[in-house]
């Protein structure tokens, strides 16, 4: 490919990112408004969490993939902004005094530094039960059967088996409980971590896709494989990030991997090495998507930006 | 009826939340062990907060209504299981110190104390998770427009529009925000406190008792009637409990109510008072049930036992 078609498609994606982030937000916002509650301090706690910036990858890679089989996006939006629900929920929680201890999150205070603790905890619940408010609802899926696979995936992928799992491994890797062991970690072991605690969700936002889109058994094995190496791919940078990020770009605090004691890829295989594993799986995400033809163009570019994202 | 008949169902409804009570334990253990999750430290801080006593009185209430249309415990038991799992949850949330602060529940230490803050934060959103886990499961409902309307229901019930939203504006009446103008509560504004709070996820009990019955409207609305008259039942005796109860029966901290300056509907109405108006809920809950007949005796009982329990 030529560099210009190159960055035209770099420009495209970019383009379609914004009108899901636009997309999604506003959709998010009108669920807060309509899950209510009798309070407001913890609506705006809610709204500060779920509506402040954020690239909206998750969404996006939803609604991409459910393209791939003709959904419209708007028939994507509930289960993409239900994900995005789940992913602003853990953040909270994972930036709590008890947890990371982060005062900076997206380049705003984090919220339990912008209200208080026991605000934060209540918004981070709130917005986990509402993304499955939000899965519940007869527009989420084309059928109620498709509704309980969505529900079924979610839940898998956020509980203890997934992303709550994986973030109490990574607490674990910090050295935070005295049986665990610190400092023997290995390369599977990171991976095991890091599939868990960043994989899963990413691999969900394909599956919704797939589930929406009524994919065959191969098409879900080929998006799989992609979620699988764009989840990597994803860990991979983030650690680059903390490496070699500036907190005012990545607009979160950088460094605390290495100040935490904690192990990390790019430890492992040095930075070098970090990188040159980034193009072997955007490499091998794209491959995954061959038989989706040009339907999944923009799904192989965001391999390429979340190999190579600066914040 | 007879004192002697009387002491026969007592003893009757005693036989019944003890046989709900292991079926549900059983029931969340193997669930547990199913989202399994790879770190044991994590399962083992859900099972302290999951498997710990408790009178499981909620499944108890979706057991029973389902049966008054001749829905089998067994088939009602994973709802029943999913709502103790936002139960228990919620508990453990509440006791962190950011919130109630508290270091003993059912008379064990709570999972902060026992493991540590990061622990229990992660074992609540594990458990808030595995329930909606749980109702997505094949053997949830007869059908998937059943597990979806349980999945609704209950994030309806347990989000900002229910129990969270309670437990937010019971931080408020703590006065723990400075905007939230501590000691102007109203009877009105405690009712609806608790009626999210505590009262939210006793009615979802009895929602999903005739979502899984497929109850007809006026059966369900008898249902709602009981619901609401045990709710607001249950937060009064738990009043009381915390004006006159020992900590040693209660199983958690008592007299925390006034050390809070929180006002309660027993400050407002009395000690004699608040007895009336739980005698008057009791009869209400009853005559909801009328139309059942006999099948609905231990449920009639069950509001008893609510409005005089000693823990």
């Amino acid at each position: 490919m030529s560099i210009a078609a190159s960055e035209d498609l770099s420009a495209r994606l970019m383009r379609a990112l914004g009108d899901c982030a636009a997309m999604v937000t506003e959709y998010m916002d009108g669920a807060i408004a309509r899950a209510g509650g009798p309070s407001p301090r913890l609506a705006a706690a809610m709204r500060h969490a779920a509506l402040a910036g954020g690239k909206r990858l998750r969404p996006f890679l939803v609604i991409e993939s459910a393209a791939l089989f003709g959904v419209a996006r708007t028939a994507a939006l509930p289960a993409a902004a239900a994900l995005e629900c789940v992913h602003c929920y853990s953040l909270v929680h994972d930036d709590l005094p008890a947890m990371d201890d982060d005062d900076l999150r997206r380049g705003q205070p984090t919220v339990h530094r912008a209200f208080d603790e026991a605000t934060a905890i209540l918004a981070g619940d709130g917005l986990l039960t509402l993304a499955f408010e939000i899965l519940a609802r007869e527009d989420a899926g084309p059928d109620a059967h498709a509704r309980i696979a969505l529900v079924a995936g979610l839940a898998r992928a956020a509980g203890a088996g997934g992303m709550v799992g994986g973030q109490m491994l990574d607490l674990a890797a910090e050295g935070r409980f005295a049986a665990a062991g610190r400092g023997a970690a290995t390369a599977g072991d990171i991976e095991h971590l890091q599939a868990l605690k960043t994989g899963a969700l990413l691999h969900y936002a394909c599956e919704a896709g797939a589930v929406l889109g009524g994919a065959s058994a191969a098409e879900r094995a080929s998006l799989e494989t992609y979620a699988r190496a764009i989840g990597r791919a994803f860990q991979i940078a983030d650690d680059l990030l903390d490496v070699e990020g500036d907190a005012g770009e990545v607009g979160k605090a950088v460094g605390k991997d290495a100040a935490a004691g904690k192990a990390t890829l790019v430890d492992l295989m040095g930075v070098p090495g970090a990188r040159a594993e980034l193009a072997r799986l955007v490499e091998e995400a794209r491959a995954a998507l061959a038989g989706f033809g040009s339907k999944a163009t923009l799904l192989a570019e965001a391999a390429n930006f979340i190999a190579n994202r600066r914040n």
